[in-house]
């Protein structure tokens, strides 16, 4: 039986859960394959951390490199994160022809344009479905199953940490720091949970998705990312009453080649699919032209699901050696010299509907002096929630918005912030409604 | 730039979405394929009808097998569904060593093991991805993604005719023949309904499904199957108010190798993300060792999704011949000699909770003796509900049960029928929980 080699870069958390699979589901994946997949080595600094695995004398390795050396090694699994020590490995890796197996997310938003151009001019396969929603197979649906479509709206739950604490805030009533250090307690939330609460990560996806879908290079830098942290159990109360749920979402549009691409806390309505998807799940709902509307759910990280991703991956690329056709879809879905050069639009030219909530003074006109600010700036209110409960001598006054420019909103909310009847700066959350058209 | 020649059998509904996206989204697949896809032929006896598509001169013929026999063309698209001349034509397409797509589930869960055989010994490859649940990634999902999974779980709402009866008998409180004359009326359901409301279509779609994730033949003929022509408004009231909704579900377990394949109306907690796939959607949730839970949802039906999928293969196929790599994945995701011989259960055998109404003439008694005879047959009672209204003397009593064997409950069942104080028959339906363990 024909073997492929594999290198596993990284003995973590999902590099402990590939090598699980490789050994317990063996048969399955030889039975499928129709070849073995052999782990040749797995290199890792610390060689001693007892992972529950017992591998053959001599696969656990220190030196990363020389692993990406190695002429027997035919594929080669990147899982140690980061865009430091990982990229030197991957651009090694691809010199020497290796196919590349990522989850790496931070590494593809930022620099996956030149490592992808290396892979190019290599001919080497880079395989990714990992780096977004975890198990979600949403990268091979974009590359593959989903190339007949012109992908017009793409919105995602990318970060379970995000999706856990926000539901616990719904849910449970806690504030954002008592469900942040929760999640923190149950492994959930990472020490510094930067990166996920501040929707770093979510814009790393986001970035990667943008490109496929819409056949550009990958922009992470031009991405508007807001995170979860100013969130409060009031605003979630409010949105309840409007009948809506408050999600971080990944936004992904194309309006005739007009790109969105924003992570921002999102009001969607409840009988949004996605309002429905909670806890520590991902889920990715998205219109095409022919397919209309698409939803895929499931655990976006941990272990093992992350880990079965990456197997698929290994699998795609081993298929690819035993049938001798190498190469076989481009890496972003396009054609790289197809790839368009499609500008992301600054958040303030945006068009969507707002969630305004103003502490107001508790004094005749207000509600006339804000919302005639607002007319000026061509906002106009579909709803006005004013509710008695005064707190630093302020009330709640919430507003939604008719279809608005980000840029008038922000104009409207400076002046009114400067109005003598308003206390704390105002809050501004923006929908998504099922068509953001009125 | 290379060309690919495609000739597209059956010029209906389907057949009329793919040419629809091959000609309006032309350059979006030169750009991702890198080659074109150029439409050669298309046969169909009715070369009168307005489809609303210009072809060149000469594209549009009657003569299927011509198309077939062509030298020219290198995938051939069967769209003409049954299992009649389609039989003979994929066959005598894979004769020809023609690369083929098909969406033709009864035809791949009728005959699907000997036309995989033929394609095997021919080197020919063979895309279905439209056959079960339209544009949803499924089969792609199975012989690609997830291979890395023992997949044991898997539950699919995959008729739209039946999910949207369904819905309009939850949400209208319609009965069922004013919801099919309904679905009727709008073109949902055909004017011979039996396919999809008999449970037939799910039927074929679930042995396809099954022999994927199981690694099995493809096994039609012991598939149980139960239709929702019996699902009466009642029952929906009742399953709401113990907190269910009611489904068409294809069903397909693996617990120890032991397979569980049936379709029937299933009751659904509230907070399953299946019971609120509501209309003409289809979804599936399936479980895996390593992903856990994942749900993929869409259009299972309709012109442009399926076409989607459709043009989906038909590149992924083109991406074969490009890179000169032909057949890569096996075509039940498990190589040929592996596939293993793992029979179906009797519906006897399968264990499950039950949702059991009674109609009970109002004695003094009667829930005494209908619950002995089900403590008789090792069937415990989770919960009983009886209301006051009376049709023809009799209240329906309402029974809920623990996990009990299905020939259990059918022999308890025919001895209470014969009670003096039952009147019409019992009716049952199975409850399919997060996990029917107790």
């Amino acid at each position: 039986m024909r073997k492929i080699h594999l290198g596993l870069l990284g003995y973590g958390t999902v590099g402990t859960g590939v090598v699980k699979i490789l050994l317990e589901n063996k048969d399955l994946i030889v039975s499928r394959v129709g070849a073995e997949l052999v782990l040749k080595h797995v290199a890792d600094i610390d060689v001693r951390r007892d992972r529950g695995i017992q591998l053959s004398a001599g696969v656990l390795v220190t030196d990363a490199q020389k692993v990406v050396d190695d002429p027997d090694i035919d594929i080669v699994i990147e899982m140690i994160g980061g865009t430091g020590i990982a990229k030197e490995l991957v651009l090694r890796a691809i010199g020497k022809g290796k196919q590349l197996v990522t989850a790496n997310k931070a590494l593809l938003a930022i620099h996956g344009n030149s490592i992808f151009k290396a892979a190019a001019e290599k001919g080497v396969e880079l395989a990714y479905e990992a780096s977004v929603g975890g198990c979600i197979p949403i990268i091979k649906s974009l590359r593959e199953s989903l190339v007949a479509n012109h992908v017009t709206s793409m919105t995602g739950i990318l970060n379970g940490t995000c999706n856990y604490i926000l539901s616990q805030i719904s849910d449970e009533k806690s504030t954002f720091e008592t469900a942040l250090s929760e999640a923190q307690q149950n492994g959930i939330a990472e020490a510094d949970p930067t990166l996920d609460v501040e929707g770093i990560d979510t814009a790393h996806k986001l970035a990667i998705l943008t490109a496929l879908s819409n056949g550009m290079e990958i922009n992470f830098k031009d991405i508007y990312i807001e995170g979860i942290s100013k969130i409060t159990p009031l605003d979630i109360e409010f949105a309840a009453q409007f009948g809506y749920r408050i999600k971080l979402l990944a936004i992904g549009k194309n309006r005739n080649n007009s790109i969105e691409a924003r992570v921002h806390p999102t009001m969607i309505p409840f009988n949004h699919l996605l309002s429905n998807i909670n806890g520590t799940l991902n889920a990715i709902a998205l219109t095409g032209d022919a397919v209309g509307d698409i939803l895929l759910c499931g655990h976006g990280a941990g272990m093992m699901p992350t880990a079965s991703a990456v197997v698929g991956d290994i699998v795609d690329l081993a298929r690819n050696l035993l049938c001798g056709g190498g190469r076989r879809v481009p890496l972003l879905s396009y054609q790289m010299e197809n790839l368009r050069n499609l500008p992301i639009l600054p958040i303030d030219d945006i068009f969507t509907h707002y969630y305004l909530r103003f502490s107001a003074l508790d004094r005749p006109l207000v509600l006339s002096r804000i919302s005639g600010i607002l007319g000026n700036h061509h906002i106009s209110i579909k709803s006005v929630q004013q509710k008695g409960r005064k707190t630093n001598g302020t009330v709640p006054l919430v507003m939604l918005t008719h279809r608005a420019k980000e840029a008038d909103v922000k104009n409207a909310l400076a002046e009114i912030n400067c109005l003598d009847v308003v206390g704390d700066h105002p809050v501004l959350i923006r929908i998504e409604d099922e068509n953001n058209q009125d």
